[in-house]
């Protein structure tokens, strides 16, 4: 049986280069029958990478078969996974997201979980030296990933050992990292394909707040006025993807990868004062500037008040 | 803030070695404040190991307060932990137990779990060429929790890769494993202290078949006709156990690790049909010799069946 290797919902780089390296390594090292797969279209970016590293796009798959061999990376999250999960046979879990719980094996596997930046880094120390046998795209596309997970460095996640990681890849690779990033966020930034609710659920989780349920929505972008030019549309869009989400509200922070800030769209006076008590923010008007905002995981979600 | 590292309640030796193993690697070698601690009395294997080795007791707690930094070795189940854990600051799990669900962090934090037979095992590899700087009373309570875990290599959960840390560690302190390990089982084996309750819920796990909830109680030992002789009062100890703690019926094997078979109490027509559906055993009167039966994780609970 052919072992699946995905990550979570709504693709992103990670969530796509992350699976085709393991099941690189899995089949070409292990000489374990695997495959990457994808559990959705890829964003942009995500589709930018695959084509520069000249890769094959995984198969999409929506939903896993009882007892299909499964290895999960980049994510731990029932929510982001196919709704059949825990009914297949998980073999592996690499995350570096904090532990969500739900997810239950049948018997002991093999998780490897690490408070760094990207899988791609964690995939990288599993290797070891193994990563010497690595094609180029398979490396391209680990360095990919750690430069979108990072934001190249600017993201408060980045660790010196993600850093380091990337370093070396591109070392190896003769590949100029500035160069790499500016046009992977070129890729991320074009988003003049997608309706509103698509972009409000195209880099997005759930959480709740004193029973308050949020869809903390996040668009980086090197072009924040392609998306800000939209924010009447976008706020009216908000309302009718949360009813359709079962989530109360939907929360939206444009992340300004260059000018290393955050602009949060107010449309109504629950997201006001969500911006108020947690940021600290003097809010006027429907947008609202947060200097130094990068990251979801460590600025937003641990912000969040009421 | 010293962190605490404990293993799982009703401490083993895996259980009480660990913490202390991983708690002088965190303090020595990584230079963090940290101490082991114990989820109740360990038992008199785990005793005798500690005074084998010349190792201090670790404080025994009964639960956490919100914010302790934490460390949990050799379980991931919150049933199996203080009541408040997920109020602590859990910063790293090391285990080789299936993933339960339940436990949640705050943020990402260091997660290693591996199918292998024995935690000490998984800390023996993460600690690397560290190793070498562990003091005698350390290493010998790893190659004893490997010794405990495996049953002297008996049972079908050991891996070549247990073994050989296992052959490394005695090589090292000049063990005889042999002996090591036959003193280790006699002082398992010493159960006149305890009440039929007390061993009813000494090595136990609750599972669940088709609604139905079993404790599943195992008791490893050389002298298994110490256990059997009390045979009538341990099942007549079975339904007021389970009643206090909210099971349907307990099940109690006798492991005779010498002869690799277990013994299984049969006080009712519930239990009957248990051992005969799922062990395919032909049971007449109050039990049943279950030959190869080792290891609840690999033969008991995937075996049960209603």
């Amino acid at each position: 049986m052919t072992t699946k290797v995905f990550g979570h919902k709504a693709p992103d780089t990670d969530s796509t280069g992350s699976p085709i390296a393991w099941a690189w390594y899995l089949r070409e090292v292990k000489g374990i029958d695997a495959k990457p797969c994808l559990l959705g279209q890829p964003n942009t970016e995500a589709l930018f990478v695959i084509s520069h590293w000249g890769l094959e796009t995984p198969e999409i798959i929506s939903d896993v078969a009882e007892g299909d061999k499964v290895v999960i990376v980049d994510t731990n999250n029932p929510a982001e996974l196919p709704a059949s999960i825990n009914s297949a046979d998980i073999v592996q879990i690499i995350d570096h997201h904090k532990l969500t719980g739900g997810l239950e094996t049948k018997g002991p596997i093999d998780i490897t979980m690490r408070p760094l930046a990207c899988t791609a880094t964690i995939l990288y120390d599993l290797m070891g030296e193994d990563i010497a046998k690595a094609p180029k795209g398979v490396k391209g596309a680990m360095l990919s990933c750690i430069l979108s997970d990072t934001l190249e460095f600017r993201s408060p996640t980045t660790t010196d050992h993600d850093r380091a990681v990337c370093d070396a890849l591109a070392a190896d690779l003769g590949v100029d990292i500035g160069d790499l990033a500016a046009k992977m966020f070129e890729a991320k930034s074009d988003v003049s394909a997608f309706s509103d609710a698509e972009l409000l659920r195209m880099d997005s989780k759930e959480y709740a707040v004193e029973g308050t349920k949020f869809r903390v929505s996040v668009l980086e972008t090197t072009a924040p006025k392609m998306v800000l030019d939209r924010k009447a549309s976008l706020m009216a869009s908000m309302a009718d993807v949360a009813k359709e989400d079962g989530v109360d509200q939907v929360l939206l922070f444009v992340v300004d990868i260059l000018n290393e800030e955050a602009t949060m769209l107010i449309p109504n006076d629950l997201v006001k004062t969500v911006a108020e008590k947690s940021f600290d923010a003097n809010v006027e008007g429907d947008t609202v500037v947060l200097p130094g905002v990068m990251s979801r995981k460590k600025q937003i979600i641990p912000a969040l008040k009421l």
